[in-house]
Protein backbone atom coordinates (compact mmCIF):
# COMPACT_ATOMS: atom_id res chain seq x y z
CA UNK A 1 0.00 0.00 0.00
CA UNK A 2 1.67 3.24 -1.28
CA UNK A 3 1.65 6.63 0.39
CA UNK A 4 -0.85 7.40 -2.18
CA UNK A 5 -3.72 5.25 -0.18
CA UNK A 6 -6.65 6.99 1.20
CA UNK A 7 -5.14 10.16 2.74
CA UNK A 8 -7.69 12.42 4.84
CA UNK A 9 -8.32 16.18 3.90
CA UNK A 10 -5.39 17.07 6.05
CA UNK A 11 -2.93 14.28 4.51
CA UNK A 12 -2.74 12.46 7.06
CA UNK A 13 -3.88 8.06 6.41
CA UNK A 14 -6.26 7.15 9.21
CA UNK A 15 -4.25 3.69 10.47
CA UNK A 16 -4.72 0.58 12.43
CA UNK A 17 -2.51 -1.64 13.90
CA UNK A 18 -2.60 -5.01 15.88
CA UNK A 19 -0.07 -4.74 18.70
CA UNK A 20 1.61 -7.41 21.05
CA UNK A 21 3.00 -6.21 24.64
CA UNK A 22 4.41 -7.81 27.96
CA UNK A 23 2.75 -5.44 30.56
CA UNK A 24 4.94 -6.70 33.04
CA UNK A 25 6.79 -3.56 33.15
CA UNK A 26 3.71 -0.73 32.11
CA UNK A 27 1.60 1.30 34.11
CA UNK A 28 -1.56 -0.23 32.05
CA UNK A 29 -2.19 0.66 28.20
CA UNK A 30 -3.71 4.16 28.51
CA UNK A 31 -1.70 7.49 29.19
CA UNK A 32 -0.59 8.30 32.73
CA UNK A 33 1.63 11.62 33.35
CA UNK A 34 5.05 10.32 34.66
CA UNK A 35 4.40 6.95 34.03
CA UNK A 36 5.78 4.20 31.49
CA UNK A 37 2.64 2.98 29.39
CA UNK A 38 1.66 1.47 26.43
CA UNK A 39 -0.05 4.23 24.81
CA UNK A 40 2.67 6.28 25.67
CA UNK A 41 5.44 4.36 24.20
CA UNK A 42 3.23 4.05 20.99
CA UNK A 43 2.78 7.93 20.69
CA UNK A 44 6.28 8.30 21.23
CA UNK A 45 7.38 6.12 18.32
CA UNK A 46 4.85 7.64 16.11
CA UNK A 47 5.94 11.37 17.20
CA UNK A 48 10.07 10.57 16.53
CA UNK A 49 8.96 9.03 12.77
CA UNK A 50 6.31 11.61 11.42
CA UNK A 51 7.55 14.48 13.72
CA UNK A 52 4.20 15.24 14.69
CA UNK A 53 2.38 14.79 17.88
CA UNK A 54 0.62 11.67 17.11
CA UNK A 55 -2.86 10.59 19.21
CA UNK A 56 -3.34 7.10 19.65
CA UNK A 57 -6.55 5.04 20.49
CA UNK A 58 -6.62 1.71 21.79
CA UNK A 59 -9.61 -0.79 21.45
CA UNK A 60 -9.17 -2.04 25.24
CA UNK A 61 -7.72 -0.15 27.88
CA UNK A 62 -5.61 -3.01 29.85
CA UNK A 63 -4.88 -2.30 33.08
CA UNK A 64 -1.13 -2.70 34.62
CA UNK A 65 0.36 -5.91 34.38
CA UNK A 66 -2.20 -6.72 31.57
CA UNK A 67 -0.97 -8.35 28.52
CA UNK A 68 -2.07 -8.69 25.12
CA UNK A 69 -1.86 -10.62 21.94
CA UNK A 70 -3.68 -8.66 19.44
CA UNK A 71 -4.66 -5.42 20.80
CA UNK A 72 -5.75 -2.93 18.02
CA UNK A 73 -5.06 0.80 17.78
CA UNK A 74 -5.97 3.66 15.44
CA UNK A 75 -4.09 6.49 14.68
CA UNK A 76 -3.89 8.98 11.83
CA UNK A 77 -0.36 10.00 10.62
CA UNK A 78 1.51 11.54 7.65
CA UNK A 79 3.66 9.41 6.41
CA UNK A 80 5.23 9.71 2.64
CA UNK A 81 6.57 6.00 2.25
CA UNK A 82 4.68 2.42 2.04
CA UNK A 83 2.64 1.04 5.25
CA UNK A 84 4.51 -1.53 5.49
CA UNK A 85 7.85 0.43 5.57
CA UNK A 86 5.78 2.09 8.92
CA UNK A 87 5.32 -1.06 10.44
CA UNK A 88 8.92 -1.84 9.96
CA UNK A 89 10.08 1.05 11.61
CA UNK A 90 8.01 0.89 14.11
CA UNK A 91 9.45 -2.44 15.36
CA UNK A 92 12.63 -0.89 14.74
CA UNK A 93 11.91 2.23 17.36
CA UNK A 94 9.43 1.02 19.67
CA UNK A 95 11.65 -1.08 23.15
CA UNK A 96 11.27 -4.93 22.82
CA UNK A 97 8.19 -5.00 25.21
CA UNK A 98 5.64 -4.08 22.45
CA UNK A 99 5.45 -5.33 18.55
CA UNK A 100 3.60 -4.28 16.19
CA UNK A 101 2.18 -7.22 14.32
CA UNK A 102 -0.05 -5.82 11.47
CA UNK A 103 -0.54 -2.01 10.28
CA UNK A 104 -3.09 -1.32 7.66
CA UNK A 105 -5.36 1.58 6.23
CA UNK A 106 -8.39 1.36 7.92
CA UNK A 107 -12.12 3.39 7.01
CA UNK A 108 -11.58 7.22 7.52
CA UNK A 109 -14.04 6.71 10.28
CA UNK A 110 -12.17 3.43 11.50
CA UNK A 111 -12.65 3.56 15.44
CA UNK A 112 -10.70 0.97 17.39
CA UNK A 113 -13.29 1.19 20.40
CA UNK A 114 -16.29 1.85 19.00
CA UNK A 115 -16.32 -0.18 15.95
CA UNK A 116 -15.17 -3.34 17.65
CA UNK A 117 -17.61 -6.14 17.58
CA UNK A 118 -15.70 -8.18 20.16
CA UNK A 119 -13.19 -8.44 22.27
CA UNK A 120 -11.67 -11.95 23.35
CA UNK A 121 -9.27 -12.46 26.39
CA UNK A 122 -7.63 -15.21 27.58
CA UNK A 123 -6.70 -16.15 31.44
CA UNK A 124 -4.24 -18.27 31.77
CA UNK A 125 -3.90 -20.66 35.35
CA UNK A 126 -0.37 -22.60 36.74
CA UNK A 127 -2.38 -25.45 38.57
CA UNK A 128 0.30 -27.33 40.20
CA UNK A 129 2.29 -27.17 43.89
CA UNK A 130 5.56 -25.67 42.16
CA UNK A 131 5.52 -22.50 40.56
CA UNK A 132 7.39 -21.87 37.27
CA UNK A 133 10.29 -19.22 36.58
CA UNK A 134 9.88 -19.50 32.44
CA UNK A 135 5.94 -18.28 32.22
CA UNK A 136 5.96 -16.60 35.45
CA UNK A 137 5.04 -13.43 33.94
CA UNK A 138 2.05 -14.53 32.31
CA UNK A 139 0.46 -16.30 34.73
CA UNK A 140 -1.27 -16.91 37.88
CA UNK A 141 0.09 -19.71 40.30
CA UNK A 142 -2.60 -21.30 41.99
CA UNK A 143 -1.16 -24.63 43.95
CA UNK A 144 -4.35 -26.03 45.08
CA UNK A 145 -5.93 -28.51 42.88
CA UNK A 146 -9.03 -26.94 40.77
CA UNK A 147 -11.58 -28.61 39.58
CA UNK A 148 -12.22 -27.76 36.36
CA UNK A 149 -15.45 -29.27 34.98
CA UNK A 150 -17.17 -27.74 37.89
CA UNK A 151 -15.34 -24.33 36.64
CA UNK A 152 -17.07 -25.04 33.00
CA UNK A 153 -20.16 -25.58 34.70
CA UNK A 154 -20.23 -22.27 36.36
CA UNK A 155 -18.98 -20.73 32.77
CA UNK A 156 -22.05 -21.51 31.05
CA UNK A 157 -23.91 -19.25 33.54
CA UNK A 158 -22.08 -16.04 31.60
CA UNK A 159 -23.11 -17.01 28.21
CA UNK A 160 -25.79 -14.22 26.53
CA UNK A 161 -27.00 -10.78 27.07
CA UNK A 162 -27.21 -9.65 30.86
CA UNK A 163 -26.53 -7.33 33.82
CA UNK A 164 -22.45 -8.31 34.53
CA UNK A 165 -23.08 -5.83 37.51
CA UNK A 166 -21.72 -8.49 40.25
CA UNK A 167 -18.25 -8.88 38.48
CA UNK A 168 -17.52 -5.31 37.48
CA UNK A 169 -18.72 -1.52 37.13
CA UNK A 170 -19.32 0.32 34.08
CA UNK A 171 -15.75 2.39 32.52
CA UNK A 172 -17.63 5.62 32.48
CA UNK A 173 -17.91 8.17 29.78
CA UNK A 174 -20.73 7.08 26.93
CA UNK A 175 -21.32 3.88 28.94
CA UNK A 176 -23.69 3.69 32.10
CA UNK A 177 -25.01 0.24 31.61
CA UNK A 178 -23.55 -3.02 33.10
CA UNK A 179 -25.03 -5.30 30.25
CA UNK A 180 -22.97 -6.97 28.14
CA UNK A 181 -23.24 -9.90 25.94
CA UNK A 182 -20.93 -12.62 26.46
CA UNK A 183 -20.68 -14.99 23.26
CA UNK A 184 -18.28 -18.33 24.62
CA UNK A 185 -16.65 -18.69 27.93
CA UNK A 186 -14.44 -22.04 28.55
CA UNK A 187 -11.59 -23.18 30.11
CA UNK A 188 -9.21 -25.75 28.96
CA UNK A 189 -6.90 -28.03 30.42
CA UNK A 190 -3.06 -28.66 29.39
CA UNK A 191 -1.14 -30.94 31.95
CA UNK A 192 -0.89 -28.45 34.72
CA UNK A 193 -1.90 -24.99 32.20
CA UNK A 194 -5.41 -24.34 32.70
CA UNK A 195 -6.81 -21.13 30.61
CA UNK A 196 -9.90 -19.81 30.06
CA UNK A 197 -11.16 -17.96 26.84
CA UNK A 198 -13.87 -15.19 26.85
CA UNK A 199 -15.24 -13.33 24.03
CA UNK A 200 -17.84 -10.52 24.89
CA UNK A 201 -19.19 -7.74 23.05
CA UNK A 202 -17.44 -5.59 25.54
CA UNK A 203 -16.31 -6.05 29.01
CA UNK A 204 -16.76 -4.21 32.77
CA UNK A 205 -13.67 -2.87 34.49
CA UNK A 206 -11.82 -5.68 35.76
CA UNK A 207 -14.58 -8.08 35.00
CA UNK A 208 -12.55 -11.35 33.26
CA UNK A 209 -10.41 -11.10 36.58
CA UNK A 210 -13.40 -11.17 39.07
CA UNK A 211 -14.87 -13.64 36.95
CA UNK A 212 -12.15 -15.80 37.15
CA UNK A 213 -11.14 -15.45 41.08
CA UNK A 214 -15.02 -16.14 41.56
CA UNK A 215 -14.92 -19.56 39.37
CA UNK A 216 -11.47 -20.56 41.30
CA UNK A 217 -13.85 -20.66 43.91
CA UNK A 218 -16.10 -22.88 42.35
CA UNK A 219 -13.56 -24.77 41.40
CA UNK A 220 -12.36 -25.62 45.03
CA UNK A 221 -15.79 -26.05 45.88
CA UNK A 222 -16.40 -23.05 47.70
CA UNK A 223 -18.72 -21.76 45.62
CA UNK A 224 -21.62 -24.21 43.89
CA UNK A 225 -22.29 -24.02 40.29
CA UNK A 226 -25.95 -22.69 41.88
CA UNK A 227 -24.18 -20.28 43.86
CA UNK A 228 -22.35 -18.54 41.38
CA UNK A 229 -25.66 -18.76 39.36
CA UNK A 230 -27.11 -16.70 42.20
CA UNK A 231 -24.13 -14.01 42.31
CA UNK A 232 -24.40 -13.34 39.04
CA UNK A 233 -28.10 -12.44 39.46
CA UNK A 234 -27.48 -10.29 42.23
CA UNK A 235 -25.75 -7.79 40.30
CA UNK A 236 -23.93 -6.79 43.55
CA UNK A 237 -20.30 -5.88 43.10
CA UNK A 238 -19.79 -6.49 46.55
CA UNK A 239 -19.92 -10.10 46.91
CA UNK A 240 -16.66 -10.57 45.26
CA UNK A 241 -14.02 -11.79 47.22
CA UNK A 242 -11.65 -12.56 44.86
CA UNK A 243 -10.11 -11.04 41.97
CA UNK A 244 -7.22 -12.98 39.87
CA UNK A 245 -4.29 -11.27 39.50
CA UNK A 246 -3.47 -9.19 36.52
CA UNK A 247 -0.49 -11.16 35.07
CA UNK A 248 -2.87 -14.27 34.15
CA UNK A 249 -4.60 -11.90 31.34
CA UNK A 250 -4.07 -11.42 27.93
CA UNK A 251 -6.10 -9.64 25.37
CA UNK A 252 -6.14 -11.77 22.30
CA UNK A 253 -8.01 -10.42 19.63
CA UNK A 254 -9.86 -7.94 18.62
CA UNK A 255 -13.27 -8.13 15.93
CA UNK A 256 -14.79 -5.36 13.49
CA UNK A 257 -17.08 -6.03 10.74
CA UNK A 258 -14.97 -7.17 7.64
CA UNK A 259 -16.08 -3.72 6.13
CA UNK A 260 -15.16 -1.65 9.09
CA UNK A 261 -11.23 -3.20 9.66
CA UNK A 262 -9.27 -3.10 6.95
CA UNK A 263 -9.76 -1.47 3.11
CA UNK A 264 -9.49 -3.83 1.15
CA UNK B 1 9.77 -39.14 52.18
CA UNK B 2 11.30 -38.46 56.40
CA UNK B 3 14.68 -37.35 57.12
CA UNK B 4 15.57 -40.98 58.20
CA UNK B 5 15.87 -41.87 54.86
CA UNK B 6 19.66 -42.69 53.16
CA UNK B 7 21.25 -40.24 55.42
CA UNK B 8 25.35 -40.62 54.55
CA UNK B 9 27.89 -41.03 57.19
CA UNK B 10 28.08 -36.86 57.83
CA UNK B 11 23.99 -37.32 58.49
CA UNK B 12 23.40 -35.54 55.12
CA UNK B 13 21.17 -36.51 52.38
CA UNK B 14 21.91 -36.93 49.16
CA UNK B 15 19.76 -35.18 46.81
CA UNK B 16 18.41 -35.06 43.08
CA UNK B 17 16.51 -31.79 42.03
CA UNK B 18 15.11 -30.70 39.13
CA UNK B 19 14.97 -27.06 38.24
CA UNK B 20 13.60 -24.93 35.70
CA UNK B 21 15.34 -21.03 34.94
CA UNK B 22 14.53 -18.22 33.12
CA UNK B 23 18.35 -17.15 31.95
CA UNK B 24 17.61 -13.72 31.04
CA UNK B 25 19.13 -12.58 34.30
CA UNK B 26 21.95 -14.89 34.93
CA UNK B 27 25.46 -15.25 33.82
CA UNK B 28 24.87 -18.75 33.15
CA UNK B 29 24.85 -21.49 35.49
CA UNK B 30 28.00 -22.19 36.65
CA UNK B 31 29.15 -19.79 40.02
CA UNK B 32 31.60 -17.23 38.93
CA UNK B 33 32.76 -14.46 41.53
CA UNK B 34 30.64 -11.74 41.47
CA UNK B 35 28.42 -12.05 38.99
CA UNK B 36 24.70 -13.38 39.32
CA UNK B 37 24.71 -16.97 38.57
CA UNK B 38 21.81 -20.38 39.31
CA UNK B 39 24.45 -22.14 41.09
CA UNK B 40 24.93 -19.18 43.08
CA UNK B 41 21.61 -18.64 43.74
CA UNK B 42 20.74 -22.30 44.63
CA UNK B 43 23.59 -22.52 46.55
CA UNK B 44 22.72 -19.34 48.24
CA UNK B 45 19.13 -20.81 49.35
CA UNK B 46 20.43 -24.24 50.64
CA UNK B 47 22.79 -22.19 52.86
CA UNK B 48 19.90 -19.99 53.83
CA UNK B 49 17.84 -23.23 54.84
CA UNK B 50 20.16 -25.38 56.28
CA UNK B 51 22.80 -23.02 57.90
CA UNK B 52 25.47 -24.79 56.25
CA UNK B 53 27.75 -24.42 53.18
CA UNK B 54 26.23 -26.59 50.29
CA UNK B 55 27.99 -28.06 46.99
CA UNK B 56 25.60 -27.73 43.70
CA UNK B 57 26.43 -29.64 40.97
CA UNK B 58 25.12 -29.32 37.41
CA UNK B 59 24.19 -31.75 34.69
CA UNK B 60 24.99 -29.29 32.08
CA UNK B 61 27.00 -26.11 32.12
CA UNK B 62 24.32 -23.57 30.25
CA UNK B 63 25.75 -20.37 29.20
CA UNK B 64 25.01 -16.67 29.65
CA UNK B 65 20.72 -16.54 28.65
CA UNK B 66 20.57 -19.95 27.89
CA UNK B 67 17.15 -21.21 29.72
CA UNK B 68 16.30 -24.53 31.35
CA UNK B 69 13.19 -26.19 32.04
CA UNK B 70 14.85 -29.53 33.42
CA UNK B 71 18.42 -28.82 34.56
CA UNK B 72 18.98 -31.70 37.16
CA UNK B 73 21.53 -30.32 39.86
CA UNK B 74 22.96 -32.87 42.89
CA UNK B 75 23.93 -31.68 46.20
CA UNK B 76 23.96 -33.24 49.81
CA UNK B 77 22.57 -31.20 52.34
CA UNK B 78 21.23 -31.96 56.40
CA UNK B 79 17.77 -31.25 56.30
CA UNK B 80 16.05 -32.57 59.49
CA UNK B 81 12.15 -32.16 57.71
CA UNK B 82 10.92 -34.01 54.98
CA UNK B 83 11.82 -33.83 51.55
CA UNK B 84 8.64 -32.52 49.56
CA UNK B 85 8.83 -29.27 52.84
CA UNK B 86 12.51 -28.49 51.53
CA UNK B 87 11.33 -28.44 48.23
CA UNK B 88 8.35 -25.76 49.13
CA UNK B 89 11.38 -24.07 51.44
CA UNK B 90 13.10 -23.71 48.21
CA UNK B 91 10.71 -22.21 46.21
CA UNK B 92 9.90 -19.92 48.90
CA UNK B 93 13.23 -18.35 49.37
CA UNK B 94 14.42 -18.59 45.71
CA UNK B 95 14.29 -15.85 43.28
CA UNK B 96 10.84 -15.70 40.99
CA UNK B 97 13.48 -16.51 37.84
CA UNK B 98 14.49 -20.07 39.24
CA UNK B 99 11.79 -22.99 40.37
CA UNK B 100 12.58 -26.45 41.74
CA UNK B 101 10.58 -28.59 39.93
CA UNK B 102 11.32 -31.92 41.58
CA UNK B 103 13.01 -32.81 44.56
CA UNK B 104 13.90 -36.68 45.28
CA UNK B 105 16.71 -38.78 47.45
CA UNK B 106 19.36 -39.87 45.07
CA UNK B 107 21.69 -43.57 45.49
CA UNK B 108 24.48 -41.93 47.63
CA UNK B 109 27.16 -42.34 44.57
CA UNK B 110 24.65 -39.87 42.24
CA UNK B 111 26.16 -37.39 40.34
CA UNK B 112 24.43 -35.14 37.92
CA UNK B 113 27.15 -35.10 35.21
CA UNK B 114 28.72 -38.61 35.29
CA UNK B 115 25.58 -40.26 36.00
CA UNK B 116 23.66 -38.93 32.88
CA UNK B 117 22.83 -40.42 29.94
CA UNK B 118 21.44 -38.03 27.85
CA UNK B 119 20.34 -34.61 27.17
CA UNK B 120 17.66 -32.68 25.71
CA UNK B 121 18.05 -29.57 24.03
CA UNK B 122 15.44 -27.23 22.48
CA UNK B 123 15.63 -24.21 20.19
CA UNK B 124 13.47 -21.58 19.12
CA UNK B 125 13.69 -19.43 16.09
CA UNK B 126 10.65 -17.14 15.82
CA UNK B 127 10.26 -17.26 11.85
CA UNK B 128 8.36 -13.74 10.71
CA UNK B 129 8.53 -10.76 9.90
CA UNK B 130 7.70 -9.28 12.87
CA UNK B 131 9.37 -9.64 16.43
CA UNK B 132 7.52 -10.67 19.28
CA UNK B 133 7.18 -9.01 22.73
CA UNK B 134 5.39 -11.54 25.03
CA UNK B 135 8.01 -14.31 23.86
CA UNK B 136 11.32 -12.15 23.15
CA UNK B 137 13.56 -13.88 25.87
CA UNK B 138 12.71 -17.20 24.79
CA UNK B 139 13.24 -17.70 20.75
CA UNK B 140 15.50 -16.10 18.42
CA UNK B 141 13.89 -14.03 15.90
CA UNK B 142 14.72 -14.85 12.36
CA UNK B 143 12.96 -12.40 9.87
CA UNK B 144 13.56 -14.17 6.35
CA UNK B 145 11.60 -17.60 5.76
CA UNK B 146 13.45 -20.89 6.66
CA UNK B 147 13.29 -23.80 4.74
CA UNK B 148 12.57 -26.40 7.61
CA UNK B 149 12.15 -29.34 5.21
CA UNK B 150 16.15 -29.11 4.20
CA UNK B 151 16.96 -28.13 7.81
CA UNK B 152 15.55 -31.16 8.55
CA UNK B 153 17.35 -33.17 6.06
CA UNK B 154 20.56 -31.68 7.40
CA UNK B 155 19.58 -32.51 11.21
CA UNK B 156 19.71 -36.17 9.94
CA UNK B 157 23.24 -36.09 9.20
CA UNK B 158 23.78 -35.17 13.12
CA UNK B 159 22.62 -38.72 13.97
CA UNK B 160 25.11 -41.16 15.70
CA UNK B 161 27.85 -41.51 17.03
CA UNK B 162 30.47 -39.37 15.59
CA UNK B 163 33.31 -36.57 15.86
CA UNK B 164 31.57 -33.17 15.74
CA UNK B 165 34.90 -31.05 16.27
CA UNK B 166 33.24 -28.96 13.41
CA UNK B 167 30.13 -27.55 16.01
CA UNK B 168 32.04 -27.05 19.47
CA UNK B 169 35.14 -27.93 21.44
CA UNK B 170 35.18 -30.23 24.27
CA UNK B 171 34.50 -28.80 27.78
CA UNK B 172 38.02 -29.27 29.04
CA UNK B 173 38.07 -31.62 32.26
CA UNK B 174 38.02 -35.17 32.38
CA UNK B 175 36.92 -35.51 28.74
CA UNK B 176 38.85 -34.38 25.77
CA UNK B 177 37.10 -35.70 22.93
CA UNK B 178 35.00 -34.32 20.59
CA UNK B 179 33.22 -37.78 19.94
CA UNK B 180 29.74 -37.25 21.18
CA UNK B 181 26.68 -39.67 20.37
CA UNK B 182 23.09 -37.55 18.64
CA UNK B 183 20.15 -39.57 19.59
CA UNK B 184 17.56 -37.33 17.86
CA UNK B 185 17.40 -34.23 16.05
CA UNK B 186 14.79 -32.92 14.47
CA UNK B 187 12.72 -29.32 13.59
CA UNK B 188 9.00 -28.77 14.32
CA UNK B 189 6.65 -26.05 12.71
CA UNK B 190 3.70 -25.29 14.47
CA UNK B 191 2.92 -21.50 12.68
CA UNK B 192 5.98 -19.02 12.55
CA UNK B 193 7.51 -21.08 15.47
CA UNK B 194 10.27 -23.66 14.70
CA UNK B 195 11.86 -25.89 17.18
CA UNK B 196 14.81 -28.16 16.92
CA UNK B 197 15.04 -30.79 19.50
CA UNK B 198 18.56 -32.43 19.86
CA UNK B 199 19.33 -35.36 22.25
CA UNK B 200 22.78 -36.49 22.78
CA UNK B 201 24.86 -38.94 25.34
CA UNK B 202 26.84 -34.93 25.91
CA UNK B 203 27.08 -31.99 24.10
CA UNK B 204 30.40 -29.72 22.74
CA UNK B 205 30.69 -26.43 24.33
CA UNK B 206 28.18 -24.14 22.22
CA UNK B 207 27.12 -27.31 20.20
CA UNK B 208 23.19 -26.84 19.83
CA UNK B 209 23.69 -23.47 19.04
CA UNK B 210 26.67 -23.57 16.17
CA UNK B 211 24.30 -26.34 14.72
CA UNK B 212 20.80 -24.09 14.47
CA UNK B 213 23.25 -21.21 13.01
CA UNK B 214 24.55 -22.95 10.39
CA UNK B 215 21.04 -24.70 10.03
CA UNK B 216 19.57 -21.41 9.33
CA UNK B 217 21.93 -21.44 6.35
CA UNK B 218 21.02 -24.27 4.80
CA UNK B 219 17.05 -23.13 5.58
CA UNK B 220 17.65 -19.59 3.03
CA UNK B 221 19.63 -21.73 0.52
CA UNK B 222 23.10 -20.66 1.42
CA UNK B 223 24.97 -24.13 2.66
CA UNK B 224 23.15 -27.56 0.64
CA UNK B 225 22.42 -30.30 2.72
CA UNK B 226 25.70 -32.06 1.21
CA UNK B 227 27.75 -29.01 2.46
CA UNK B 228 26.10 -29.59 5.93
CA UNK B 229 27.41 -33.07 5.63
CA UNK B 230 31.02 -31.99 4.33
CA UNK B 231 31.15 -29.61 7.47
CA UNK B 232 30.49 -32.19 9.79
CA UNK B 233 33.30 -34.18 8.25
CA UNK B 234 35.53 -31.99 8.03
CA UNK B 235 36.33 -31.60 11.94
CA UNK B 236 37.16 -28.10 11.35
CA UNK B 237 35.58 -25.14 13.76
CA UNK B 238 36.52 -22.31 11.99
CA UNK B 239 34.11 -23.43 9.07
CA UNK B 240 31.58 -21.86 11.59
CA UNK B 241 29.70 -18.83 10.74
CA UNK B 242 27.08 -18.31 12.64
CA UNK B 243 26.07 -18.99 16.04
CA UNK B 244 22.57 -19.34 17.22
CA UNK B 245 22.04 -16.46 20.11
CA UNK B 246 21.48 -17.93 23.97
CA UNK B 247 18.01 -16.88 24.35
CA UNK B 248 16.12 -19.12 21.90
CA UNK B 249 17.93 -22.74 23.53
CA UNK B 250 16.12 -24.03 26.84
CA UNK B 251 17.63 -27.27 28.70
CA UNK B 252 14.59 -29.50 28.46
CA UNK B 253 15.49 -32.72 29.78
CA UNK B 254 18.33 -34.94 31.56
CA UNK B 255 17.94 -38.76 31.38
CA UNK B 256 19.59 -41.15 34.05
CA UNK B 257 18.97 -44.95 34.48
CA UNK B 258 16.48 -45.32 36.22
CA UNK B 259 18.30 -46.92 39.27
CA UNK B 260 20.32 -43.74 39.30
CA UNK B 261 18.09 -41.53 39.26
CA UNK B 262 15.96 -41.76 42.29
CA UNK B 263 15.60 -43.97 45.17
CA UNK B 264 12.52 -46.00 45.03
Amino acid sequence: VGSGTNPGRDGALALKATIEYDGTDFFGFQVQASERTVQGEVERALEALTAEPVRVIGAGRTDRGVHAQGQVIGFRARWSHSVVDLQRALNAVLPGDVAVLALDVAPEDFHPRYSALSRRYRYTILNRPWRSALIRRTCWHVERELDVERMNQASQALIGSQDFGTFGRPPGGRDKTSVREVLDARWKEQGALLTFEIEANAFLYRMVRSIVGTLTQVGWGQISVDDFRAMLEARDHSLIRRVAPAQGLCLMQVNYAAREGVLQ
